[in-house]
């Protein structure tokens, strides 16, 4: 089945600390953007699906959907889908079969989360919802202390260093600077992170992904077509808590979702010159390019190295994260997603080039989502 | 387009005060009857959609997605759907999608909810999340609360009685001695309605549905066919806040979903025999009524009348909540769509009756969906 779905229009928020907007101003300015790029009026909008996981408790709000539906004329059927941090992707998914089935034309898909009105306690805990409340909570885990746990049997495994493992932030950091809604445009040295404070050994502060207000709204459409095509939908599951799995160092279900994608895309993984991936943790990252394909097992970090040592994206196929991936542009944790495919979108018209991968996840990776691009401009 | 879709399994748990079984023992439960009633086995489940409201603020657990995917041996992709109250019908419709898209072919659909580990005031507060938080929330409302403001103006409105209120909840309990699965399988006079403690008036407690904990799956199908086909599947939405709305003693997005549904499957409504629809609270049962064309504004509470006094439903045509509805068999809210559809099902295949149509709204209409099922057996 070739789709001839298109991503037709695409809008963001900064990404950040944004004390003086709700979520519903979010979502407006997100949505907003999104049809100002696009052929369509709003009007043209028959479906939205809202990607959210935390406002039930951060904002008191559940029903996004219907507040969704509110910011358009003519209150267009509106659904919501949660799958964690990978929300966004999982949005995605459904907003495709939507299309498919041809029950709708155009959708708009909005991520959005509004985590900073609330004490770190209340979201930190929050976020703990996205693990096994029933035997990952009581034993005091939080997502830093899993992503810890990880990342302590990866360097016992693979022997990487810290110092290796800084280069993964600073990377980040230094491709956010290029981009106008990330929440930390500035660069940081590989020592800064390693001497950051400790948060959950060996992971120090300045490897973990930040709490942040933003949304990001995309319009995937049957109707209208433009330079992007959405080529690969795929979604996969793992067990929920990680006491369950048979290695840490690995996720099934990104490997399952990633092989499908390239499946339906029906593509080779080295086709993929943009990247961007669901750097959580910085640990995460290499992970995921190993999980992913583009390297083998405990090389994640050569492909870091080698793009730290170049300074900038140029002259390397696979730019990865060149948007400034979670810890860079923030990580509003429901909007990641449908960022991440804007970004891939927008690198992919800039440079040209043919195929791009989004690859996002929840949890520690017990859903996700992995999406692939095409540009056929 | 003629779907293709049948419901081949269903099972539910009793919905009740389940003070000894988790979230997870519920969902499990309902899925391990569903597919025992079926003619798949675990491993043709090839997606899952969950359906969910409250699980982050009453259990401290998102990602039910990946809870309900460990359920099954081969771990299939999940996603958890959110539409407040309403969210059993809005996964329903996702799900009719991915098999409509060809994404899947053996859908499980499980509708959960564990709301009596939290106190009163928590679920009370969780469940507001399905209003308006920056409108309706800070002017101190709650749901019992919304609903008794859209009461008092039904009354002033059409003349409805307190007596004549106090019918529907008596007709409820009568119909929910027959369901095993039912949370309260008593009769109850209207007297003991009238009389029951006020809640927010003119509604009393017995107007109003339960708290509960329970769940509902079933599967549908491309692949396996049985007696019940799926015939429409809408879903609508409106304002969340009652404030915008033109009026409150109806609801448009009931409307809009049940008109497109009636289109959808090719029907009349006169050909509905079978109705479940959405008594969150009394009022609402006899607003439903009227907005889904059974009869006009203001004369809904007739068609209770006529149910009270026939003490049961043989000889008419129209069976309406014989399951017992939210108020008798209980509302664990994102069950209760599931439910319903389970339970038409149920009735058409006991009478032999073709057409029948389940009713399930988020907060108060703001979101609304309708499916239509046809008895081909």
């Amino acid at each position: 089945m070739i789709s001839n779905i298109h991503l037709i229009g695409a809008g963001q928020t900064r990404f950040g600390e944004l004390w003086d907007k709700s979520i519903r101003d979010l979502m407006e300015e997100a949505t907003d953007a999104a049809i100002a790029n696009s052929p369509c009026t709003a009007l043209d909008i028959d479906l939205i699906v809202v990607s959210n996981m935390l406002a039930e408790v951060t904002n008191g709000q559940a029903h996004l959907s219907a507040i969704a539906s509110s910011l358009l004329p003519h209150h267009p059927p509106a659904i919501r889908v949660e799958s964690a941090c990978g929300s966004g992707a999982f949005a995605l998914h459904t907003a495709m079969a939507m299309l498919e089935s041809g029950r709708a034309r155009n959708v708009l898909v909005i991520g959005v989360e509004k985590m900073t009105d609330v004490s770190m306690e209340t979201v930190a805990s929050a976020l703990m919802g996205a693990a096994d409340s029933e035997q990952e909570r009581p034993a005091g885990l939080t997502f830093p202390g899993i992503f810890g746990l990880i990342a302590q049997r990866y360097m016992h495994d693979f022997g990487l260093s810290r110092e290796d493992l800084s280069l993964v932030s600073a990377v980040h950091h230094r491709n956010a600077c290029a981009n106008p809604f990330a929440q930390f445009r500035s660069e940081i040295t590989p020592d800064a992170v390693s001497s950051s404070a400790a948060v959950a050994d060996p992971l120090r502060l300045l490897d973990c992904s930040p709490i942040s207000d933003g949304a990001a709204a995309c319009i995937l459409s049957t109707e209208h077509v433009n330079g992007v095509r959405v080529a690969a939908s795929q979604i996969a599951s793992d067990s929920l808590s990680i006491i369950h799995r048979p290695v840490i160092t690995s996720f099934s279900a990104t490997k399952d979702a990633a092989e499908r994608a390239l499946t339906e895309a029906g593509i080779k993984l080295k086709e993929i010159d943009v990247l961007e991936t669901h750097d959580c943790f910085s640990i995460a990252a290499l992970i995921n390019l190993e999980d992913l394909g583009f390297c083998d097992p405990g090389q994640g970090i050569n492909i870091y190295k080698d793009i730290f040592a170049r300074r900038g994206d140029s002259g390397i196929a696979l730019g990865v994260n060149l948007s400034g991936g979670l810890k860079g542009c923030g990580h509003p944790v429901a909007a990641t997603g449908i960022k991440q495919v804007i970004d891939v979108a927008k690198q992919l018209q800039k440079t040209g080039r043919r195929y791009g991968l989004a690859h996002n996840f929840g949890g520690a990776a017990a859903t996700c989502g992995v999406h692939i691009l095409e540009n056929v401009s």
